[in-house]
């Protein structure tokens, strides 16, 4: 495989993946899948959109600062206020700072959108490269909406940035429109008709809108990119971006025929699949490539009842080479903090001293209310415990009681910025009830988009974990909880949204 | 569009969908998504492998029977038992019934498999066919792991099942290992290399475990296939197959550069993405194309702050091409039972008078407890009260109580085989406990494998919908139930299930 071309792999789960409707995390949550991409060795991770909000100017900035091996990229509209504000965030990467700067050049967006002629957006895009360029001679450029440019424009906008210093230049497909032999097409034609298109390295952005964009990335790729942008489990706005899983584990699969290599460790992606999961609330589907739970299900014995096949006769690649390991009963009552702690990293977690002392604690409490303690036990309890936001409501007691014989009641205690408030409410069921009962006492205006539980594991023991979205002011935060009970993981994940609600900033977003 | 080329679209959701772990229906929810795959005109619907059990047998029969669009097809080994079974089951749709025979021709199959030699494979294709052709003219046979079959080789099966009497002769990448190029220059191969191949109509069979199912099929339809199967949501062994409403709003969106078309009433999808996963219980991710919750996340608005832009210049389709109302609110206390009737048909369901009848009873009484009935409450009354089992157990009353205060407890009192039995039992949580009970009453040996409670829509009085999986020697079964009390709820999805698992008898699944 040594001499397979090496393709640049260009993370944007922190930008485009948060974009997705409510995928909001805050910077603790950038943080663990920023670490989780440099563990998998991603090349590019891109963290924000700095110039959008403090919040997002904030995690970048976090993220270059801790991130050691990726480069880190921030993305910018092409004007200069964006191009400073980005390169402020992005600084203390170094060399390894990248900003991506952008702007729309089809006739559609041009016209309608920018309302610009084509020669000011070509002078608009050299202008931006050449600014950033003054920062860091790490610039990428994007063509928003390229796919439906005129190629004869897409060149000429392309041969100018790159002399104007861009090192990576981007197609993207904004609108998820293209497929896999037109995309082919529209890379070779730059190839083939851009004068200095050596000088940069080529890169594709795909959407996954009629479910292509996996696809189109390795037409490219076949036709001479050199740089795919994905995500982890393909979030994105609308119906998702490249999927990072497939596009890696396609190109590892079908080596044969695609002579190319990647530099990530695939046996990292099943734990980033399940981190994402975990903090954006957003499943992934079970009949989801590489890493829906069905996936390898042929692995785990589940339908061969009748016709009992030979293994390699199905298996194109193993779930091992994803991270997914077949047995999933890891700790139980009598686990030590190292076997603890050796799991934790193992899916993906790297916790504080204090961190891992908080989780431990609440592993033993766990551990002798359950036998066994499986993976996803412990996602929730990091979930619960850790990934946390400063506590302006907190649960203090409840109690439900509902069923054929009684109106469902709730009777909640809780502390309201310091101050301890109690009430007794009925509601059409107990969940009804209790959230009830927390909205009179924390008098919050948000408005339930979404309730959502799903018990963790096989047995009837297992934790709930709850997820609640509320939306305020346009504004959408996730809330977790996880407790045996389900109402009450229900009660903390509701008071987690209030909490969360409590901090995330307004934000402008951005569609690439 | 008149001179496009028609595709014939085969939807194997009842076949190849219902081998996704789990996903086993029983024949009433499979008659209703027949029905839904008549309203949006799919030209053949799969309805199963008859011989695999006496409940397939039976569900083909009851398709061949009621359904009277769609062609019906039933697959079946190369064997003289499969196929006269087969057939046994298809009759009844007289000349729209399709025999579907198959056998493997990798040289991996056909060795660890199959033990056959290349002459052995040859001649018992021909044999099937010919023995498939003596009951019916439409013959479509199947060359199992086609992508991984020596090209010369496969050329030289596809001839003789021609030549032997097969109408179409389908070239599935059983394993989902092939990529848009590749399977471009198969069925080009095929296309120059097979004599006869004009007398046939020549099919796709792609699954998507790297992601590429849907390009694949595109690819072999621009190299001059003529038929492609797939399956609502992309449901399906592993990864899944082609997703239907993938390929089909593919291939209208890009009408420009794939000039092709197909008969499907696109506005019935919706209907038909939300009815299989009412009825199965696999949830569509929020970034599934086409039919995800953010697919057309750009129309409602959610995340425009900041950058306000033109809507055309993100949309490439209509929600409303694909069934989607943006106005989801759609009845209340005082709707009548026309506009009940004319929405439910609106959604897919096509109910007896009778079950109409049960259905606005339980309508009428959640209209008092609500404000507002959404499409969901709607969707999950049908589920509840139609889809029904025969009731081996029976939820009488029930009473939880639980919290900070209270060891949850649980008292139920059900039916079991017609006696009334009643305990009272401690759990975890109050979840914990009720099942605790239940399974003590039935006497259940039953695995819990998930438990899963999705809140259906915005508001805190929403209905709880709980979905339960059991498994016993190898079988699963998924229960459901809905209840504005989530505990209720899940003690009827927990006693739902254990009905089910009473009637679904165990089956021979097959890999294609």
């Amino acid at each position: 495989m040594s001499k397979a071309k090496s393709i640049t792999i260009f993370d944007t789960t922190l930008r485009d993946g948060e974009q997705s409707p409510g995928a909001s995390m805050n910077i603790e949550e950038k943080l663990r899948i920023a670490h989780q991409l440099e563990k998998m060795n991603v090349d590019v991770i891109e963290a924000g959109f700095p110039i959008a909000s403090e919040g997002d100017f904030e995690a970048v900035r976090r993220v270059a600062k801790a991130i050691k091996g990726p480069q880190i990229a921030g993305l910018c509209r092409a004007s200069n206020k964006d191009i400073d504000r980005a390169w402020e965030a992005l600084q203390y990467a170094g060399e390894r700072g990248r900003i991506h700067t952008f702007i729309a050049t089809s006739d559609i967006h041009m016209e309608l959108k920018l309302k610009m002629s084509e020669e000011q957006v070509v002078e608009a895009a050299v202008k931006a490269v050449k600014r950033a360029a003054g920062y860091t001679p790490n610039v990428e450029f994007s063509a928003e909406d390229a796919v439906r440019t005129r190629l004869p424009f897409l060149a000429r906008v392309v041969e100018a940035v790159i002399d104007a210093g861009a090192k990576t230049v981007n197609i993207p497909d904004t609108v998820g429109y293209t497929i896999p032999s037109e995309y082919f097409n529209i890379i070779k034609y730059l190839k083939d008709n851009v004068p200095n298109i050596e000088k940069t390295v080529l890169s594709v952005h795909c959407h996954n809108d009629l479910g292509l964009a996996v696809a189109n990335s390795l037409a490219a790729v076949q036709a001479g990119a050199e740089q795919v942008e994905c995500t982890i489990n393909g979030i994105g706005e609308r119906a998702g971006n490249c999927s990072l899983e497939e596009v890696v584990m396609a190109l590892r699969t079908r080596h044969d025929i695609m002579p190319f290599k990647t530099g990530v460790q695939t046996e990292h992606i099943y734990a980033a699949s399940k981190l994402l999961s975990t903090i954006t609330g957003i499943v992934v589907q079970p009949n989801k490539a590489i890493v829906g739970a069905n996936a390898f299900a042929h692995e785990a014995g589940i339908h061969q009842h009748g016709m009992l096949m030979d293994k390699s006769t199905y298996e194109i690649m193993t779930p091992e080479s994803i991270g997914l390991s077949k047995n999933k009963l890891v700790l139980g009552k009598h686990s030590g903090r190292h076997a603890f702690v050796q799991r934790l990293g193992e899916l993906g977690y790297d916790l504080s001293k204090e961190d891992i002392e908080k989780a431990f604690v609440r592993f033993k409490a766990l551990a002798d209310a359950k036998k066994e303690i499986f993976d996803e036990d412990l996602d929730a309890i990091v979930a619960d415990e850790i990934i946390r936001v400063p506590e302006t409501y907190k649960l203090l007691q409840m109690n439900v009681s509902s069923g054929s014989f009684a109106a469902p009641t709730a009777t909640v205690e809780m502390e309201v910025d310091g101050k301890v408030k109690k009430t007794a409410t009925m509601g059409d069921g107990p969940v009804d009830a209790t959230f009830k009962a927390i909205k009179k006492l924390s008098r919050t205006k948000a408005r339930l988009l979404n309730f959502s539980v799903g018990a963790i594991t096989g047995g009837t023991d297992a934790q709930g974990e709850c997820t609640v979205r509320l939306e305020l002011d346009g504004r959408e935060v996730l809330g977790q909880g996880a407790h045996p009970d389900i109402i009450v993981a229900s009660a903390k994940a509701y008071i987690n949204a209030l909490n969360k609600m409590a901090t995330v900033a307004q934000r402008t977003s951005i569609h690439l």
